[in-house]
């Protein structure tokens, strides 16, 4: 009782605490009736205890393997998905078919012609052009970065090999690949533009060890500038040393394949609405990968982790009002072709659309759910949010842009989720021949499983408008 | 006093202490004068606070880069290593010529031809023969370990490729390594002898990416049985997998370039002892490596050390009385053969050389110090080996096998030692392309070279027999 009197006299601090918690107590949380709380529970923990979401990973980077887009191996990966999806008993399986322009490796290899001649590890960028037959000679100017090679004149880019060694910044939520990736994009149009014969960079990635990371230039998936590639951090290390004792000579030799035309497509499932079956639910990924690796973390994981997801709800004693629609996006890494042939095809049918959500940031649990609703939807939001909480889910903003293959779909009015992955080490092995099966955590994998398979079908079941 | 009674009872593990210390107690020590103590400690000041050793092993991997045995890159090493150790201010510098066979990859390439079409990463074993031209194609058979091989029956071998999937054990002082390895030598022997097309081995290493290790197979650096590779790990367990659903057909193609006699060298330098110089401490590494990466852990580390050590003695103000002289042996990786052409060329110098070591096991700390000595002379390595403790290096056994390329000199009546460095991730990078400068830690390296400079300089200066 002694301290009585004091706390009758409001501190400010104490009177910010006292407002923020009016606020917090202000906020509305939508209430989700006993039946369908259960429903949840029950997927959360089946999903924890998954088995099929880390098969489907294990059995799509195996049986399959790398999936370059508008390949015979993505073409293999959508009959695989197709069987798959039917032996896991959903309905209106289909293959949506779209043409894209196609790009791929032949030779991509470096070496260093003088002061000292050694092979350099590098791999060709998605849309290099190919240096002349046999290879290209040249000398290599540095750049720190973009902004440098910009900054610098046509004199001294000109008959040069360029190579632009900025780093890339380790960060949990990936915000770093967004500076790195300008490089990326937009150096061979850069050096061409500058007379340059050919551009490598400092691979976009956050590993130290000797793999170049491959990713597409600017123009997508068509073919780019000119040839261009990423060099593995010790050998970006190794040319800056030699760079500092004088001239360095390289050679380069790409010779890619192209095609105007080849075949891709999105692969869709559907656990169907028992009450309006044309409302859709979607969940997606990318079937499609990079050719170095086997794609696994990317994107296999996300497939897996959808298809598991959905498979959950398939299984459940009834299903859900509306539908779950999982779709496996083909040619994502050229562009998101997939993502933007299947808006164009369902762009009258967005009204139906209730909610979108892509798994494409590795394997790695999911820390925060972020959301991007109307105003008056949050109460769904930290509805779903608190159903999260137990998994080690923080409350997001509602600034979410959903994915890769979805990002055009808020513009056509869509709300989208982002259940956002942990991604500390995911440039580590992003576009790398290292993106293998032996990177997946089959624990971490099924966190992510229970979180699919608890917001979708909360979308699914309740009758809420996240507009 | 209370207890001084029970005091007078010993207890039998008292009595054992009590032996024990007077074991310890008995054990002599050799003494070490006051200004020769000084000048030790002086050398391990200077060693952790070294910039020369670093810089050698820097220059050594970026200005030479890759160095096989017996090719042009090997030669260029010498002539740098000579110029480095002039400019040092070693004596009697010289290149030491002898001849080997040349083995060199030309292609090593692997892939699945079905179930799942898909590019494997392997690397040619040093020895391989070439499959040939195009390759072959031929279906699997896997066998745990070398055992099961020899256990097979030539109807299961013959006509097909043989996998050995053993794997490696990880240890601080490279035991496992031993077992590992066997299945490397022996592989491509046994499966021709039993009508087998090809051998592919899981790597011989520890680390879980995809990296493949190469390294010699059982004859040295001349053709061996038969095409044979190493697989990476991430590759073994995706071979494996696909073998559990059923015949997995493989494409190799292994095109290597071989002559009967190439140009290889030790190169020699000396800091001339004041007194007796015909009597030579001899510290040593190899300068060649592999052609994968840029030998920076194996084992321009090695020759860092033991350069950057022997340069501290040269700046004394007085040499001391016996030679030492630091070997950077040639052709190390293809069957010690740097090593065998010394000890022949030398043998009849063998009761001059007071001492023998090699670090050749990368560029971590040194954990405990290894002798061979002669009984009598255990007084020397515990004075040694008291001198080494402040480094964080525990006394070891006395049955040191020194290094690879002196490992036929305690035959010949040279003791040895083995500064034993702490092995626990040598294997990750170990006869990978992932082998380059930046694996190098400067204050580990460091670590390594007082050492190096202290037991060395005792071991000329005091007039210690070790035999």
């Amino acid at each position: 009782m002694k301290s009585s009197r004091r706390s009758l006299v409001p501190r400010p601090w104490f009177a910010s605490l006292c407002l923020l918690a009016s606020i917090v107590q202000a906020q509305d949380v939508a209430e989700i009736p006993e039946a369908v709380r259960e429903n949840v529970e029950l997927l959360i923990q089946k999903g924890l205890d998954d088995t099929v979401g880390y098969a489907f990973v294990r059995d799509l980077t195996t049986e399959v393997g790398p999936r370059l887009a508008g390949s015979e191996a993505e073409e293999r990966a959508r009959i695989w998905a197709m069987q798959e999806l039917a032996e896991l008993g959903f309905a209106n399986i289909r293959i949506e078919p779209f043409k894209i322009p196609y790009w791929s490796r032949r030779v991509d290899q470096a070496s260093i012609v003088s002061p000292a001649p050694q092979a350099l590890v590098i791999t060709a960028l998605g849309g290099s052009t190919s240096t002349p037959p046999g290879g290209v000679e040249a000398e290599v100017i540095r750049f720190e970065n973009m902004n440098e090679l910009r900054a610098a004149s046509t004199d001294v880019v000109s008959g040069k090999i360029v190579f632009i060694d900025e780093k890339m910044t380790r960060t949990q939520d990936g915000s770093g690949y967004g500076m790195a990736v300008r490089k990326r994009r937009n150096c061979a149009t850069t050096t061409s533009e500058k007379g340059g014969v050919a551009c490598l960079i400092r691979s976009v990635g956050t590993q130290g060890r000797r793999f170049a990371h491959t990713g597409l230039m600017a123009r997508s998936a068509a073919v780019g500038d000119g040839p261009a590639a990423a060099l593995s951090p010790p050998d970006a290390e190794q040319l800056t040393r030699l760079l500092e004792n004088g001239p360095v000579k390289l050679r380069l030799d790409i010779q890619v394949e192209t095609r105007p035309e080849a075949l891709s497509g999105n692969v869709i499932a559907e656990v169907e609405g028992r009450e309006r079956p044309e409302e859709v639910v979607l969940i997606a990924c990318h079937l499609d990968s990079w050719d170095l690796g086997t794609g696994a973390v990317d994107d296999a994981a996300g497939c897996g982790i959808v298809v598991s997801a959905a498979h959950l709800i398939l299984s459940l004693d009834e299903a859900p009002r509306r539908s779950i629609r999982v779709v496996l996006y083909g040619a994502e890494e050229v562009g998101l072709l997939g993502g933007y042939a299947y808006a164009k095809r369902y762009v009258n049918e967005m009204d139906q659309h209730i909610l979108a959500a892509e798994s494409d940031f590795g394997a790695d649990k999911i820390w925060r759910f972020e959301t991007r609703f109307g105003d008056g939807a949050l109460p769904y939001a930290r509805a779903i949010q608190q159903i999260l909480e137990p998994l080690g889910i923080a409350p997001g903003h509602n600034l979410a842009f959903g994915g890769p293959d979805i990002s055009m779909l808020p513009k056509l009015g869509v709300p989208v989720v982002t259940p956002r992955q942990d991604g500390w080490d995911y440039f580590d092995v992003h576009h790398t021949p290292d993106d293998t099966f032996d990177k997946i955590d089959q624990s971490k994998l099924n966190q992510n499983i229970a979180t699919y398979a608890a917001f979708a079908y909360l979308a699914a079941e309740m009758d809420w408008d996240f507009r």
